[in-house]
This record gives structure tokens, sequence and C-alpha cells, in this order.
């Protein structure tokens, strides 16, 4: 029994590695048989690329297709491109088609038609026909291999029929009910035709209360449907109503994990990409810098306009160099006000809370609450500026400023997002550094100006 | 059939409001009945607290208890109150016993007990005996209705005791095989009972490969190996070996939903708690601030720190004005570069791809790829500076600066969620701001130090 996966696999690699290093490729075999897949990927992942192939040669090919489908993106392309491709053919016949169009698309794009030739001729129709949904669409993660029963079946049939079934259907804890013309018209648990009477038939005790989606539904919609109706299977539907697939709450799990990573990072301005699900130390650090350098060139670009307010505004500044004091106070106050409005906004849109047409309801809101937290943390800012032994006058400008900029970065902080969704950007994608960077120029210009007027300079 | 949520809430909610406005409560009714308890929830949830009850009081019994069960903290809160204590008993001892766990913990813990005593005495004892367990973890997720099934038992026999069972056994996709002491043996699949010949034993067709959790294991946990392994459920053991429970994918999904809002909004600084699935419009404005305040005085008071250098700096900020100009766009640079250091940090924390005895590693992999940005970024800084018409020595301190403070902003966001893990604390609350606002202060003495020496203030 496993309680802790961390420890578990870290023993495991290291035995490997030790039998690896002493050439005793049998012991390597045999401490990998039975292992979970996600396991032996994780070894795989950390090792050589040399070793990586001679481990997994060693692999029965059952085991050996599941574990393909675990490893990273970096050790999936080195062992498709080591292994014979009539071999690989045979090892991606045996997973899910969905999941051998992902790794044909993320993996090795470059090699796509080629190991398609190496296939079964229906697997490989089947892959092509995924193929043709847009990335991150419903189409992508579906699977065509489900339960279809006729609406007379009986339960006794429906039984005696399960036997026969392709053990690799992936889910049979729903089967569907599909008429003649192949339209899905309901869905019946297993376990409900298990309790049934064995002559009752399946349109009696199926549910027709539906919930479906499209081939093009987008996969954070899918996710959504999943997690808000505790579903285990989605089926996919045809506009016309034929039933295409379904989805499995497995690959659900794993767009809720990836979605995340990629709104964590996103957030702190690191680009998304198929190399996102790379375990830490795979990532080459020149394609690190790669993936960050172009965010943060394009902020640092933004920053210099608070340079140039701050030249527009020397002659104040160098009259009195204590304004220059409270600067990062200042922008940082900002910043960190319009963060917390953008992720508490990305949040409400990315759930469904909030709505384009709320837009002015949420200004008035974030415009309010940035004004009490703007009164609270100016007192605070006024009090400090003169136990720092400023002077009133000057005090006075830092505390405005705080009411000013944190009402400022609430809202904007609120309505950037808003904005982006109404022209089909994702809001996420407006991070917080954006915002930050946005708020900084004009905070800087807001709390000239009212030193420049409060101190009659 | 349902394809897009929002659009069929929206128009359910509408719906009903104008069927209350018209005092049509018989509408109302009809409106409802069927419909998910999800969809159900959310128009309560939108409703006025009048208006919440009366609603939820037109739901027969059995809807009533699994609308409540989905309905925001608030609207729980309410809807238990208003109503009478034995009814609420009633509806209680309908739910799954960790979500009635979780609502009385959660949402109403001042009336615990008394809510407790309207409830069947087995449904309460078993309630008890979860909250005995810390929140957040497996013991609180889990559900003791499982199925239990003998190894001696046939694939005949076991199909007919499934006829036997309680009909509110959460799941059945898996049977758990239990010897005398009670203890988990193995784990049968439902479909594998199907196919099997009747007459052959569990103990034949189950799987001996066991994953399991304490129920003192965090909740993180739990949904790690459940999206790891891709489980249905996954079994809760005592350390004696006897089975307690499992907890359902279904219960995954949320955490795994609650765990990402709480990193995307910690992650700016927004202290979560029981309100963080409550709907963006229903939590009262006053809250709000309350949770955001405490955060932003927190940074305000670290970035004072930057006025004490710049204070510090007085006399050479007095000669040269200039280098204020830079000051906004330098501790920025520092800010962004930190921030995007420490999300990949906690991502690769939070999925075991980092580990505490690899702190060194990351270091020297955090301090180079932070040498390299801050190169590229350097030299754009130079010119940058040189076409504004600065001096080149000033655009050289400018670039210099820019190279130091990369590097360094690389390393202390690599670095503090280490420690922060190492003592205890979730690398998680290290948000962005924090790191942001700890470079700011070290960024500007690094950058007036070099000014110093190179224009020999």
């Amino acid at each position: 029994m496993t309680t802790g996966t961390v420890t578990w696999v870290e023993t495991l690699e290291r035995r490997v590695r030790s039998a690896l290093e002493a050439g005793d490729l049998e012991t390597v075999r045999t401490l990998l048989i039975g292992r979970h897949p996600a396991d032996v990927a994780d070894v795989i992942d950390r090792l050589d690329d040399e070793d990586q192939v001679t481990v997994f040669r060693l692999l029965s090919p059952a085991q050996a297709a599941e574990v393909l489908d675990e490893t990273s993106s970096d050790a999936t392309r080195e062992l498709l491109e080591q292994l014979p491709p009539a071999e690989v053919g045979d090892l991606l016949d045996r997973l899910p088609m969905d999941d051998v169009a992902e790794i044909l698309t993320e993996d090795v794009p470059d090699r796509q038609q080629a190991l398609l030739a190496e296939m079964e001729p229906d697997d490989a129709a089947e892959v092509r026909s995924l193929l043709q949904y847009p990335p991150q669409s419903a189409g992508r993660l579906m699977t065509e291999k489900f339960v279809r029963v006729r609406p007379e079946m009986t339960a006794a049939e429906t039984i005696a029929y399960l036997r026969l079934v392709d053990p690799e259907v992936e889910t049979v804890t729903d089967l569907y009910v599909l008429n003649q013309a192949q339209q899905l018209v309901g869905v019946v648990s297993l376990r409900a035709v298990i309790t049934a009477a064995p002559e009752r038939r399946m349109d009696r005790i199926m549910s027709t209360q539906l919930v479906t989606v499209t081939p093009e539904t987008d996969q954070e919609e899918v996710a959504r449907l999943v997690a808000r109706y505790d579903f285990l299977a989605l089926p996919v539907v045809a506009p016309s109503g034929r039933m295409l697939g379904i989805i499995t709450v497995d690959d659900v799990i794993d767009v809720l994990v990836q979605e995340s990573t990629e709104d964590v990072l996103r957030f702190s301005g690191i680009e998304g990409g198929p190399e996102l699900d790379q375990p830490y130390f795979t990532v080459p650090i020149l394609r690190v810098v790669r993936k960050r350098v172009g965010w943060l060139l394009l902020l640092f670009l933004a920053e210099t306009f608070t340079g140039s307010v701050l030249r527009f505004f020397e002659n104040e500044l160098a009259q009195v160099v204590a304004l220059s004091f409270f600067i990062p106070l200042l922008i940082g106050t900002g910043g960190n006000t319009g963060a917390q409005t953008v992720s508490t906004l990305i949040r409400g849109l990315a759930l469904g809370e909030i709505r384009l047409r709320d837009t002015w309801r949420v200004v008035v809101r974030e415009l309010g609450s940035g004004l009490l937290l703007g009164l609270l943390l100016g007192c605070v800012a006024f009090g400090r500026s003169l136990m720092w032994g400023s002077s009133v006058q000057l005090s006075l400008v830092v505390g405005l400023t705080i009411v000013a900029v944190c009402t400022w970065a609430n809202t904007i902080g609120a309505l950037i997002p808003l904005v982006a969704q109404k022209v089909g950007i994702d809001p996420a994608v407006v991070s917080a550094p954006l915002i930050t960077t946005l708020v900084d120029a004009t905070g800087l210009a807001i709390y000239l100006i009212i030193a420049k007027v409060l101190l009659g300079l």
C-alpha cells in the first residue's frame, strides 16, 4: 500500500538507478513489473536520454503503452524518436485515441503523419477525426469507446452484452442509450442495470435529463460542467444529436490541473505552451529564459513611461527631494491593490459568477472598496510620514495620494479584465504585473500633481 | 439537453424571479421540479434572503437536501437559520455525511451540536466521528458508505448482494474486499464482477495493488493521488489496516477547484477562508475590505523600508535628480522577475517536482537564469537610457543595476518558497507581492550603491 507518493517514487528511482549503474537490467525489469504507469513514467522522466530508452524497452508492450501516456513531453519525444516506427505504431494503437491525438500534436508534431501511417487504419482514422477539432476543445478530449445500448434491450440482455464489450472501452460506469439514428436518448448507470429486474427495458430505467457538450466546446467549459454536476463522464454530441464520444473525469482532472498551472504562471507573466506539463528540472534553462524574457521586456518598456512622468516633474523633484522617498511606497501600494482586484475578477469571470452585463455593478463595487481601502491605508500613511519627520503638508500629499491611487488601482484592476473578456482576450492574460505597471505611471502622475497643488511648487 | 451552463441558469433565474414578483409560487415550483440541484442552488444563491427561504420550501425534501449541499455558505446559513430545526435535521440526514460535516463546520459552526441533536443517532455519530479529523484532511472528505464484500463471495453472490445494498451508498464503481478484521485486502471493479464467470470468487478477480490514504492525509495529497492514478475513488484506511471509508472523485474535483482559487487569490495577497466558495457579488463589501486590508497594510509597512533606503542616500539623490527617474523601472523589473520565479517554484513544489534536498540545484539554476535575463534586459536598459539623453555613466549604472537586481530577485524568489516549505509554512503564502516588496528595498540599495561608486558621489 502507498501512503505518500513522493517517498515511494524516490525509493523506486534510487533502486532503478543503482541497478542501472551495476548494469543489472534484470533487476530493473523486476523492479518495474506491475508498478503503476504514473510511477514508472516519473522514474523515466528523471533519467538521462540513453537510460530512458534502455529502461523503457524492458517494459511489456501493455505497460510500455500506459507509461508512454504518462511521461513528460521531452521524454515522450525522446522515446518516440529512438524506437523503431513500427514499434511506436503498436504502442500508440494500445492507447486511448484522445491521448494519441495529444501526443501527436504536442510532443512530435513533426512526425504526426509518419506515425499515423504506422498505426492500425481504424485507430489512425479515429485519431485523424479527433485532430479535426480545435485544440483544447471537447472533441480533442473525447474517446469514441463507450458502451452503446438500445432502448429496447432488457437488463439481462444488457448484462450479457457487457461481457462481449471490447475491453479497451474506457469507462463502463454509465451506458449510453442510442436510437437507430445513433442519437443519444438516455443514460443508464451500470448499477441501475444490475439492480433492475432482468426483463426491465433500458428505456424504462434510463435517465433522460441529459447534459451534453458539442465537440467544439472549450475544455474549460467541459471541466466546469463536470465539476458542477459531479459527472464521471460527459457525452459529446454533434449538433444533429448523434453521439460522438464521452469525456472521462480523469481527462477533466488533467484539464483542471493544467489550467490552474497556466493561471498561476500566466498570472506572473510566464507564457504557457505545451511544455507546461514538463517537470521543473527538465526544461532547458535557455527555454525558461525565452519564455520569461518577452513579458519582462514588454513590462520593462511599459515601465519606462514612469521615467517620462518623473522627468516631466523634474523641477518639483529637485525642489523637494523628500518627494522621491515615497515613490516606491505609493506605486507599491497601488500595484498590490490592483493585483488583488485583478485576481478576484479573473476568478469570478472564470467561475461564471461575473458576467459582462454586470460591468457597471462591478466597477461601482470596486470603486467603493478601493475608496475604503484607500481611506484606511491613507490614514496610516499620513501618520507614518509624520513619524518620519516629514512636514504636515507633505504627509497630507502622501495620504491623499494613497486614497486616490487605491481607488484608481481598484477601478482599473476591475475594468481591464472585463474589457479583455469583451474583446475576446482571455482575462487571465491580463496578469497582475501588467496592472501594476499601468498603475505605476498613472499613480506617479497623480502623486506629483497633488504635490504640485498642495505644496505650491 | 444543456450546452453552456451560464445561459441555462440565467434563463431559469429570470423566470423564477418574474414568477416570484407575480406571487405565482406554483409556477416557481413547476420551474424547479427535476432541475439539477447545482442549478437550483445557483438561482437561490442570487435571490434575496426572504425569497431564498420561500423558494427553498417549494422543493421536495429529496431535492431540497441536494440543493442545500450546493448553495453558497451565506445561503446555506440563511436557510438553516430560517427553517425549523427538526426539518433541518431531516434534510441533513439525507446528505452524504462528509458534506454534513462540512456544512456544520463552515456554514453554521455556532449551531453544530444543536443540529446534530436533530439528526438520526446513526448519522449524527458518523458526522461526529468525521469531525474528529483535522480540517482539510482525508477523514473529513470520506464517506463510510461504500460497498464491502468478502473475499470468498462469488460473482453471482456479489451481484445478488448489490441489489440489497443501501441506495444511499455513493459510488459503486468499485467494490472493496474486506477480511474478517475489516481490513482492506483488495478492490474489484463492478465491471469485473459482471463479466466474470458467476462462480468466480472475489479474491480471484480482485486487484491487490492498492493505493490508500490515512484519515490524517492532507486533502491536497489526496487530490494529487487521484489526479496521478486516475482513480474514481480512493480508500481511506486506519494505520491498523481497517478500512474507514472512501473519497470520491467529485469531492476531489471540489478540492482542486478550491485549492486553485486559493492559490490565485493568495498569490495576490487575499486571505482564504470558508467564504472562498462564495459568489463574487454575495460577499459584503466590508468583508472584502477586511480580507484585503491586512495584507496591504503588511506590505505597506514593509514598503516603508524603501523610504528609509532612499533617505539614507538623500545626498546622492539631491546631487543627481535623474537617479530618481529610474526608481520605478528598476524596482518594477526586479519585482516582475521575482514574481515569475516564485510562481514557478510554488507550482514545482506543489506538484512534487521540486524537493527540499534540491535546494542548491534550484538556487544555482535560478541564479543562472536570473543572470541571463539580467544581461538581456540590462543591455536594453543601457540603450534606452542613452536614448533618453542620460550620460554614459548614468546609463551604465542603470544597466548594471538591472543585471544585479534580476539575478538577486531570481535567487531570492527561489529561496524564499523553499525556506517557507522547510519551516513548515505553505509556500503559496509567500505571494508575489511579498517578494516584490522585499526586492524593492534591497534593489534600491543595490542601485544607489552602484551609483555612488560609478558616479563618484
